[in-house]
């Protein structure tokens, strides 16, 4: 029997002993790539003032937002017609932009996709705004295992949006591509929530209506207090977004005034400058991606393989996760739960256990952002193996 | 005649030669106090995970939270029945989180005390939730240059609150305290802003009837992507308020979360407490109030004997700001106002004229935040005195 007190049962992510590598899984916020947090902690040394310090009108800081804004657009192959805000409030705070932005009033439909945690939260933040047509995304079992079919009849032509969550963090649902709207409902845009899921694929704007997309930074491209949010420009207009939306979260406003309507989270903006330069000079997007694949795969082949010692509740190839991979041991064993978090903990593996209300069963969860490399994956696998041998009597 | 591309007339906060020591008079983001900064910088030499990639569920990052908090109520004496919330959006957000937290719909009535800039906009944004009564502030001119007396009449005796800001930045307005509102209307709650005075005098919670204080961080305790937000125990209640309010605004939803409802902005909260502690050592809001009084006197005392040189909007020593002190030069002299612009800075003073939308006259505005010691005004005054001299031929 373990004690319950053990750092290791409580999430903590820091080691007795100093020396120990650290890789930290935890769903976000999270570490980022060690060539980005070398490069913040050395803009603490320069010269000058940080960034901390400076004014946001100052030229100094507008060079770091044009310098931010350019990245983002290049590296995710932003079209022109799509405008690139820096919003704030986090996932939370679009949960009501979209609506207020995209809907006039309450009789305006907007058609959500709730298969997770953070679609079934959008969609209750919307109810406020807006009349809200649910696709409903439970499997048979009542659970969140999948992405629900998109047919015609589903979606409310009328629909001002349709609304998705690319990658379900705690549940670990991703849709690799975006999902293909049928075609008599493909003038609806689609807004989409890409918060963990952000720059490890590609976007087709045009190709798949993409209206609005956004991303709370703490995840995979930087750390709280900023959200990208990036919107199609036929969607601006006052006029358009309901009298109830707040300065802070209009994107007309905001945009007029390029991003300095308020004070923006400056300090935050200039370290998602410098996630976005990484990710160019490691190859952009596309091998971003074929990284993914491979961190996840190699964890989710331990996981098959493992003759039932580990379990993952999503199924399907096709709807597992690259970026959060929840499993489990011996069907939710406690004792062997505890151990596990331990020993793994012990070898510098942290936040693969974190205190949230959003708890899926007794599910563990893997989270594999940017800040986590090939061979961290490979690792956490060498160690699952490892556990599982030992275990496995 | 000056070239107006010079990096002093668009606001440059850095200088060629790294070896002058720089003086920030921004209005904010601005620097923090040297000592701040110091650890700041520190906190990214230690070994183990820096706060940016530590999971808002960690036990580090509560233990951070827990300290900043505790650190936050010793600092500003804050009584039991307060709550200290860690919000989203800014001193924007607040404008909006204020009404559709303290008013439930629109028939429900606010009084606002308008005598400035950002007084302006927080009427306006609640303008879209509740029914305004507006207490103008404008002097026998039109501008912003006093705080206006409060009489039983001018406040509605529904009101559900009465705002304030206690200085506003731009105009260079201040409540050394907090009014006093009439006996019989001492049962509405105040609500003030207080973004750029925060910690520089004393709040009499109780006894001047204080119902929400708050402050964007990134003026004296921060920098921006997070905002302070004290609330009285007894205006909370998910009922109250409005069933508009996005879960991101609301103060109930928050404070059950104990701020993690959504994720906090981590490391814009752990330099809050960096602030306390230091203000703590320093001798807190008192010995606080002492060194804003006499920064600003040094500088007002240049102006007020520099037998017109110099020129400041409010002539009215009880409503002069300790903050944010605008000046003119030969009452807007262009070509002397670019020398002292060029000049101050090559000695290493910068933010004196940000490019704000907001700009009062051709005022320069000198901002005397935490970070600006009194030998740094001592500076200001010291140049403007030389400089005056210089040019008074």
């Amino acid at each position: 029997m373990t004690a319950k007190t053990h750092p290791a049962l409580v999430g903590s992510l820091s080691m007795a002993n100093p020396s120990v590598k650290l890789i930290n899984f935890s769903p976000g916020p999270t570490s980022l790539p060690k060539a980005v947090e070398d490069e913040i902690a050395a803009s603490f040394k320069k010269p000058g003032l940080t960034s901390l310090a400076l004014s946001h009108r100052s030229p100094e800081f507008l060079k770091i937002l044009d310098h931010t804004k350019a990245s983002v657009r290049r590296v995710m192959d932003i079209p022109d017609d799509y405008e690139v805000l820096f919003t704030h409030g986090g996932g939370h705070g679009q949960f009501v932009a979209v609506p207020l932005n995209l809907c006039h009033d309450k009789s305006d439909i907007a058609t959500y996709i709730v298969n997770g945690t953070w679609t079934e939260r959008a969609r209750d933040e919307a109810l406020r705004y807006c009349s809200v047509h649910t696709i409903d995304g439970r499997d048979s079992l009542g659970g969140y295992t999948t992405f629900p079919e998109l047919t015609e009849e589903k979606i409310d032509p009328k629909s001002k949006f349709v609304y998705l969550c690319s990658n379900e963090t705690v549940n670990g649902i991703e849709n690799h591509r975006l999902p293909k709207i049928p075609e008599s409902r493909r003038k609806i845009p689609l807004v989409i929530d890409a918060s963990s899921d952000i720059t490890t694929k590609p976007i087709d704007w045009h190709g798949d209506c993409v209206g609005v997309l956004f991303a709370c930074a703490s995840k995979n491209i930087g750390h709280p207090g900023v959200t990208l949010t990036i919107v199609r420009r036929d969607l601006l207009g006052k006029a358009k977004a309901s009298p109830l939306c707040p300065g802070v979260f209009n994107y007309t406003t905001n945009l007029e005034a390029d991003n300095l309507w308020n004070t923006p989270a400056t300090f935050n903006i200039e370290v998602i400058g410098y996630l976005m330069d990484w990710l160019e000079r490691e190859g952009g997007v596309a091998e971003n991606e074929r990284r993914s694949i491979a961190k996840s795969r190699i964890l989710y082949d331990v996981i098959d393989n493992s003759g039932g010692f580990y379990g993952t509740p999503v199924q399907d190839n096709a709807w597992r996760s690259r970026m959060n991979i929840p499993f489990d041991l011996k069907g939710g064993d406690e004792d062997l739960t505890d151990d596990f978090l331990i020993e793994s903990w012990n070898e510098g593996m942290v936040g693969l256990r974190t205190l949230t209300p959003f708890g899926v069963g007794d599910y563990l969860r893997a989270s594999l952002y940017n800040g986590i490399t090939e061979d961290d994956a490979a690792s956490l696998a060498d160690f699952m193996q490892r556990f599982a041998r030992k275990n496995s009597a």
